[in-house]
């Protein structure tokens, strides 16, 4: 066997990804130097703190506190630090290198992408970083490449397992969303401030980068509308499940073409309505998937684990050896292809179906005037389902309302629901969700 | 606007799938463009007749007879005549040329796949065929690239539609083999000859370049066990809906290790009972996926459409854009990493559950008779059912039996359901069926 050429790896943070991706560097060495052709030589691992305690025992001499001179003398360089400071300026640094630079950085990448794209474009060098969005589950590459001959229409993803086991949980066992969480936590699925994720922020930060990869246009935190799941209650979990739905925390990029033919895409996360039956409604607990449709390959889904350490450490050594793969080879190397400019829509253009439920009086004649006022705003009704309930005690009849509509504008709905509260028949407006896959 | 560089293109065969491929290339030359850097410009396409009618208006002066002279002058070739000649030697030619290749061709890679693998890595060029395996699913390119640091341990998948829609049919209307089949041929699913599909051939194909992509060793054809669903009842799909179980034709690929620690991978195609719960179970249709479990990554699942010419061309296009990207780019190329060398195992040593539905008969002891025999052949059993049937008429009680085994040699379990059979209770072996993930 001929002797083979070493790379040397720079692993930036040595967190639950970070240590696990150290673990496979060293167990793994031959085997991923037989799929490389290149030794993965790991040169050194910093941290703030090199003597903390780590999930995995590992070799105390590759600890540093030195990022910047780890950096320097790297082929290729892991950043699995966080956050904005000192990550971007070591990826930066290493990139005008000429290293290779592997990331699982989603907040960064949402934030400043394209600095980052643009210099590792300049330097001819790889820029990779599947591990961002959906942990383990290969997304990003599809997009990129095998998707390269087609159109993306609409992403639809679970990106957050957070979320999605809040959600089950209170699908499953009818919780409210503070026990849920409280569950989560416990069994390690939340953090102890779990506002990144319940708030959507995470999942927003992943949806800019879906967005910029599916539609070729750099798309940043700021174009992506987000809502989070704090408001879900258990009520809205018990009436979707009646009407056959579930609720899941979706992030969607989908391109619209408004009524002159002029194109956009809308980057939007928020709680999201979907049938029963849809590919998307089986992915249960913490795990991920992310649903595709292009003009030519039609519906794609792409299902596995979204978080953990061993799952994204996964990802993010198929990123190191495809780059090592490129680097053996010799040759330039190319990162992005953002070369659309498609504007970014504001929520109010976006279109969707709304979920509404409504406790309404029980008259003769409500529910023509509330048709009629759905009419009125150009909103058009899919379905309308009354049940009536009577109180044993007081024997009071109220009844209540739940409407499903078809793809309007988000702005044509916002104001037909505020001209439906401002109806003296209606008790409350109980619940809106927006709705996809009908 | 700098001018760009001009790549041509030839296109060999013009059927379902060929047609759309020349269709979107002549469509969407600019979108191709801007994603290549450079313009896709088809040359020719080599036919047969060239007054042959088409699914797809294409400009007369494309089609010739002279697929040799059109493959010299090409820098890309995609070959989807199908078929073993003249498809192998024109994609030697093309790759001898120094052509990079683009193929959909399952049956030609798993008769002849090394040949063609040594000339593209002799000749630098690439060879890429995600369109051979689940059409339209990105899966071959994610096997090899973003799994490229992890170890794959088992990849089942549902990769023939037609079989998959027969399947799907018979659960979900009771409907007879025969029955189903002639629905599927009506609709256009399956051939007047549907050998090729029902019999697992097809399937059998896909399975040896999934096994070859993801133990980076070379099967074949030969090495690839195979059993077809026409011997599949309507009886046996209902004892598995009583279950909780659904019947899939499943392509297996699996990495096993002996009692002495040797490894090697077991590669068959067979009807296999499911988990209801499962994510392969819920794939309806003539959907196929694809469900990988790898050492770090844990649990994947690809899923979308597995045929059809405009899906299937997306697939194809992809890799087109992917092999022209590089030549823009230039360097070496590289098709494949099969350095390994696991043996493949022959049928009786890859380890599976078995289901075995019995009609026995209804006599004390019968239990205990069955449950010894299957403890001397050392096969563990993990459920077993009695159901007693009373026909009305003749008020005869007869009873049912079903077992579910634990994982055990195919041989064992082989050599057990011969014994069984030879007992003087068991009045009939209704089904065996092999069950995954349990």
């Amino acid at each position: 066997m001929t002797e083979l050429r070493t790379l040397k790896v720079a692993l930036l943070g040595c967190g639950n990804v970070g240590a696990q991706v150290a673990r496979i560097l060293i167990e793994d060495a031959d085997a991923l130097a037989a799929r490389t052709g290149a030794r993965l030589q790991l040169s050194g691992i910093a941290v703030r703190n090199v003597n903390a305690k780590r999930d995995v025992e590992l070799p105390q001499e590759l600890f540093t506190t030195d990022a910047e001179t780890l950096v320097k003398d790297a082929d290729l360089v892991i950043e699995l630090m966080g956050g904005i400071e000192p990550a971007r300026t070591l990826i930066l640094s290493a990139l005008r290198n000429g290293a290779c630079v592997v990331t699982g950085n989603k907040a960064l990448l949402a934030q400043d992408g394209p600095t980052l794209y643009e210099e590792a474009d300049k330097a001819g060098v790889q820029l990779s970083y599947e591990a961002a969005v959906a942990g383990a589950i290969p997304i990003l590459r599809p997009i990129r490449d095998s998707l390269s001959g087609d159109r993306i229409t609409r992403v639809l993803g679970i990106v957050n397992g957070t979320t999605n086991f809040i959600l089950d949980q209170m699908d499953s066992t009818g919780a409210q969303f503070a026990d849920a969480l409280a569950e989560a936590q416990r069994l390690g699925y939340a953090e102890a401030d779990p506002t990144a994720d319940v708030e959507g922020h995470d999942a927003a930060a992943k949806a800019a980068i879906l967005a910029t990869l599916s539609f070729h246009t750099r798309f940043a935190l700021e174009n992506v509308h987000c809502e989070g799941i704090t408001s879900v209650t258990a009520a809205d979990i018990a009436a979707a499940k009646d009407a056959g739905l579930v609720i899941k925390l979706l992030a969607i990029a989908e391109k619209l073409t408004d009524a002159d033919g002029g194109e956009g895409v809308s980057v939007r996360v928020h709680p999201t309505l979907l049938p029963r039956e849809h590919p998307l409604a089986a992915v249960r607990g913490a795990f991920n998937a992310v649903f595709i449709e292009a003009e030519n390959a039609g519906e794609l889904m792409f299902y596995g684990q979204g978080a953990g350490g061993t799952p994204t450490a996964s990802a993010v050594l198929g990123d190191l050896v495809s780059a090592a793969r490129r680097l053996v080879l010799g040759g330039p190397q190319r990162t992005e292809t953002t070369t659309g400019h498609v504007p970014a829509l504001p929520i109010a253009a976006a279109t969707t179906s709304y979920y509404i439920g409504l406790d309404v009086a029980d008259q003769p004649g409500v529910l023509a005037r509330i048709a009629q006022l759905f009419a009125e705003h150009g909103v058009s009704i899919e379905t309308m389902r009354q049940t009536i309930h009577r109180d044993a005690e007081s024997n009071v009849e109220s009844a209540e309302l739940r409407i499903v509509t078809h793809r309007a504008s988000e702005a044509a709905l916002a104001a037909t629901v505020e001209a439906v509260k401002g109806l003296d028949v209606i008790n409350s407006v109980t619940s809106v969700l927006r709705v996809e896959g009908v």
